[in-house]
């Protein structure tokens, strides 16, 4: 039998000793487990993040996972323990919106509050539920332990702030979503954007003050060195790229800020 | 039968080669161990913080695994190979003080010099024991070998030196311990001076040329923004914190630096 | 039966989802697998780095493991996905140069170019080769697929290039392979330079615009702090280091200059 997987996402970093002790309980309770690291790197309290990286990753995992994500800025405070139940396995982490977009995409089933305290740490600190009560929780459910004995079922979680996309005349405001490392700028827009504007070749773009025409590629290396081009990326939104140049750093655009598209 | 757990705590960094190379040979000795990074972003040559953050970290882990720690600016010179066998599992690195805080928590039983070269790597560098020496001993360990194979017993090791808690009138002096990278000021305060001052709900504190009355407050999300306070911390230090901002910045404070409490 | 072994060498750090959703994919087609990190911290689109800390550390894994390499800016045009068969183990990657070093070293028995759709993700990327082609082939050949049955065996692959050691008189003229985290410069002599100009305790050595003659000693803390030297390190290459200091930063000096050793 293959063993539960479960993973871990949060903005703890990897140089704290965080991280290990919400393996060490994990390991302790379901000693076969396997534990994979989706990141440690998440801004420190951006949620958002946190949410579109969790989702970005959940559907290549197998069926059953156990998610674990810990942005919590609230922590020990009126914030609720939050274990979702869904077709695709199971979400653990606190209810600000960390786990919902990627819960909602796997389809939920059931989601429960945790206050069931024989399956958190008998010693609970108020600063590091991570490790008192979320590893606890993906454990217990890696060994099999049904959804409901954590707590009473609920039906209202808390769902993460994205901005929406804005249809005016003949263009989409948007946001850059996520900046990845090599300084490819994620937007938040997808395939039907450009089918809506019909466009196949080439976008307009209005990305901080410079108005641009871009050639809408199919690979990174398509275009020269040092252009900017628009590509539809892994992820399936348009990305704003430089063939091995850092595109974020040439617009000097961050996380949220404003990007619009025109019919070309 | 569960897998045999192996930690690794070090100042390698990710980047380089290093620690793979570690765990290449703990797999080519014990294929079925369950490898655990710690950290590796202990400050380089800072074995006071890796003695800190593997004490941290090993109660959260199940008994008998086996805790590999390298901080070791004196490899290959007269600083003996060291392994510790305790009630709750095994410690090998260098005899530089590393190990001793973690192993002295979890009950000394005995301690030998690594001198068998049976279990080491047959080709041994003079600069990368981590690799040739104390991965090895690790995984044989993990297959069972008795720590007694390893070398003859000892009865001394080194201890990390950390500043002692001063008491003075009515006030102590102590230290930053360690800075997480959430800026959180761990102190070398507990409980224990916070009862002894009989401090329950606020803490005057000397950080660098500040003096201040804090609030001890129960969680990160109790203060308003920006204000800095104190809590005790998942670790049970007395910690100096700014709810979501970066209060060793903010004191402009680093490890090692004095910090004293008052009777409030 | 041991665990099939997979390692991941990548340059997409560790901030984004991208490692992730590779190991996803990998443990959704072979649950089992032991995923290991080599590194994603080799420097954006160097392929020589990512060729030289593969090469590194290969040697210290156990026989058969998969060895997965992605440096890849031409992701998604007309370079190949690439899947070679040695005595060692087995990698794959992109062609061009990545994996060749360390497959060479391993004793190379076949290659092939991996075309076999039905052995690739069915929703393939331009942009994502990492994750939906090689983290596949890589699973599918630990669960025991035959390398043949990945595509048409090839007989020509991309070598990386490193600057030769030209000699010159009594001199040889070299270059910085690798700066490590510690600030130790990697360079790419080995014992048969040193053996060749007579070397042993003492090597005179031309480095940005700095002649020394420095002490080649035998282990990093020999020399006074401070005092730069030589030492052949764990990897059989002389390196220039110095002891608790960075000499990488002392010298100014980055990957690929130019480094020039005398007769002393």
């Amino acid at each position: 039998m293959p063993r539960p997987v479960i993973t871990l996402t949060t903005d703890f970093g990897l140089k704290d000793p965080y991280v290990a002790e919400m393996k060490g309980v994990i390991l302790s309770i379901s000693p076969n487990a396997m534990i994979v690291d989706i990141t440690h790197g998440v801004e420190k309290f951006n949620i958002g993040m946190g949410a579109f990286v969790l989702a970005s990753v959940v559907p290549y995992f197998p069926r059953g996972a156990v998610h674990v994500a810990v942005v919590d800025p609230s922590v020990g405070t009126e914030r609720q323990p939050l274990l979702i139940q869904t077709k695709g396995g199971f979400f653990t982490g606190p209810d600000n919106g960390v786990l919902a977009l990627a819960a909602t995409d796997q389809g939920i089933e059931h989601a429960f509050r945790i206050t069931n305290q024989k399956l958190m740490l008998p010693k609970r600190s108020n600063t590091f539920h991570g490790r008192d009560v979320f590893a606890p929780a993906a454990a217990h459910l890696a060994n099999g332990i049904n959804a409901e004995e954590f707590g009473p079922e609920i039906h209202k979680f808390k769902k993460p702030q994205f901005a929406r996309i804005i249809k005016k005349d003949k263009m989409f405001i948007g946001e850059a979503l996520y900046i990845d490392s090599f300084g490819n700028i994620v937007t938040n827009f997808t395939l039907k954007e450009l089918d809506s504007l019909n466009i196949r070749t080439e976008v307009k773009v209005k990305i901080m003050r410079n108005k641009l025409k871009l050639r809408l590629c199919r690979t990174y290396a398509e275009e020269g060195k040092a252009k900017p081009f628009a590509i539809v990326g892994s992820h399936n939104f348009l990305e704003i790229s430089i063939n091995q140049g850092n595109a974020a750093e040439y617009f000097k655009i961050k996380e949220g800020d404003r990007i619009v598209i025109y019919h070309a």
